[in-house]
């Protein structure tokens, strides 16, 4: 039996055995540097998790968690140009430590190895693990766009806000659920449940980060808090406070984010003021504790033991319960 | 028995199936607008007629061939904010009609599409299909980065531009061969050899093209010559002249090459007297025929007999004999 330091080892070992250290450097070295930042590797973790919890062989399921891995950090690489983020776990981005063009690139080819890890997988399953993983791909590509036209645009609403978080955070750790599941050779409706589980989970992950942006202790969460803020994002907890705010707080609102070239630290500080007033923090957490309700759910109608399903529902514990 | 003609329609048809008019509309539409604009469809027909002659119904390759289909037509997207190319066949390039974020992520999204298309092939095929697609989707991006390389090197040699259009162009014709006799279930010597006729064939076309740019009758060519001149592109013809001119040439070429802002007519004359002056248009017809020649005898050694290989025959000296 596996621990989950051992599959986190697993992934590791895999993604340092790529072949991406050849000519041509310039195309090479940022994939490298992309791939060697390490962070959580939570969605091959879950990958992995999710074949062992059906009784499979994690060896199986590392070519397609690899797969997932890569395919997640091009999608970082061309979000950062997209969104024009310098920085990211501390370091420079690519396009930023080279150029945009190496980044778009050095992107595709990742998009490529990734493809080509994921046919390493059982002949039997590539079928299935194809279906999920180009859909998952092109989900995750519209979100990205509703996220891109939510920036400009005053209809957002919260529905609306939900399915982008849903296409562009939520269903990659679905998928990476479910590809494991079916490398387990899990049957259908369970393959359907810990998607679903991992959907709203990711959901509920994400409005937590939301709220860790705006009232995270920057120890504990790792980064300045207010960034969101600041940078005009309408999440969940602006989109809440518009509709619950009275009509003076939601102007002032709008006005405060509308405007560039506020003082920023003001700013912030009216803003999480107008969100305490009108209960903002408490509404997003009872939103948060209805998904992983729901996700919790999901995971009970699945046909396995609760001592089998422990590992992954202290993994989602642990994801959703850090503090702010 | 379907003609040429017949194949092109089914490429048609199939592209005009793909579920690419959704939302989000900044996403689909770019991908619409690229996809509806035609073109020889080269890629796709070689993959069908490649099944075709291999015995197999073209039907059965034709989401292999539309997957090489949208994976070319997004490497263009791509490559033109990479080349800040303004138009493509007469129209704007989606990076100058929308913007460089939407042609990166509406790229992403056609290369997830192309890979969705890719899965409907027979599943029995699936695993061999995967290891060609990614393997030159790969060699695609090395051969683009390679392109990029070589416009700030002055260390490229002939060797290495053949290297570059072998990856950047010539992989991806031999990939549809080898595809289309993979899914007629060729054996593998054969989609060895298709796929070397291909790779030939390929470099020849692009050597072609090279020539055509330079000395091609714009009538007939299409497009306004000396274009490489202008953009001081290394093509074989420029490295040929370095290598086989004197030092006064030599040295003339270099200085043309170096500096902008030259009188692009006066400079591309000038390029093509010293073009004219050390045969470079007849050495390169040379190099075209040697390389046509082992894509003849890469044909010529496949199990089937000449009056079935007749068809790809004749797209092959089509592709050549553009008039120059």
């Amino acid at each position: 039996m596996f621990s989950n330091e051992d599959l986190h080892q697993k992934i590791a070992d895999s993604l340092k055995q790529l072949p991406v250290y050849n000519e041509p450097a310039g195309l090479y070295e940022p994939i490298s540097y992309t791939l060697d930042q390490g962070g959580k590797r939570l969605r091959p973790l879950l990958a992995l998790i999710s074949t062992r919890m059906f009784g499979g062989n994690p060896d199986k399921a590392l070519p397609a968690a690899t797969a997932i891995e890569i395919f997640h950090n091009f999608t970082l690489l061309h979000d950062d140009i997209i969104d024009q983020a310098p920085l990211r776990r501390g370091r420079d981005t690519v396009y930023k430590k080279w150029n945009i063009n190496t980044a778009i690139l050095s992107g595709d080819t990742m998009f490529a190895i990734a493809f080509g890890q994921l046919s390493k997988s059982d002949p039997e399953k590539l079928p299935d693990l194809m279906k999920v993983f180009t859909q998952t791909a092109v989900e995750v590509c519209e979100g990205q766009q509703y996220d891109i036209d939510f920036e400009e645009s005053d209809q957002v609403n919260i529905s609306g806000y939900i399915n982008m978080i849903r296409l562009k955070t939520a269903v990659l750790l679905a998928a990476s659920l479910k590809i494991g599941a079916i490398i387990a050779g899990a049957d259908e409706e369970d393959c359907e449940k810990i998607y679903l589980f991992g959907e709203n989970l990711g959901i509920a992950f994400q409005l937590q980060d939301d709220l860790l942006d705006a009232f995270g202790d920057e120890g504990v969460f790792g980064k300045k808090t207010g960034g969101d803020i600041v940078a005009n994002k309408k999440t969940y907890l602006y989109l809440k406070a518009l509709k619950s705010a009275g009509s003076e707080d939601g102007e002032r609102l709008k006005a405060l984010y509308s405007k560039r070239n506020h003082n920023d630290e003001e700013k912030v500080a009216e803003v999480l003021e107008i969100f305490t007033r009108n209960n903002i923090k408490s509404f997003t957490e009872n939103t948060i504790l209805d998904y992983y309700s729901v996700a919790m759910k999901n995971l009970s109608e699945i046909k396995l033991t609760d001592e089998v399903k422990a590992p992954l529902l202290l993994l989602a514990e642990g994801m959703l319960k850090r503090k702010y």
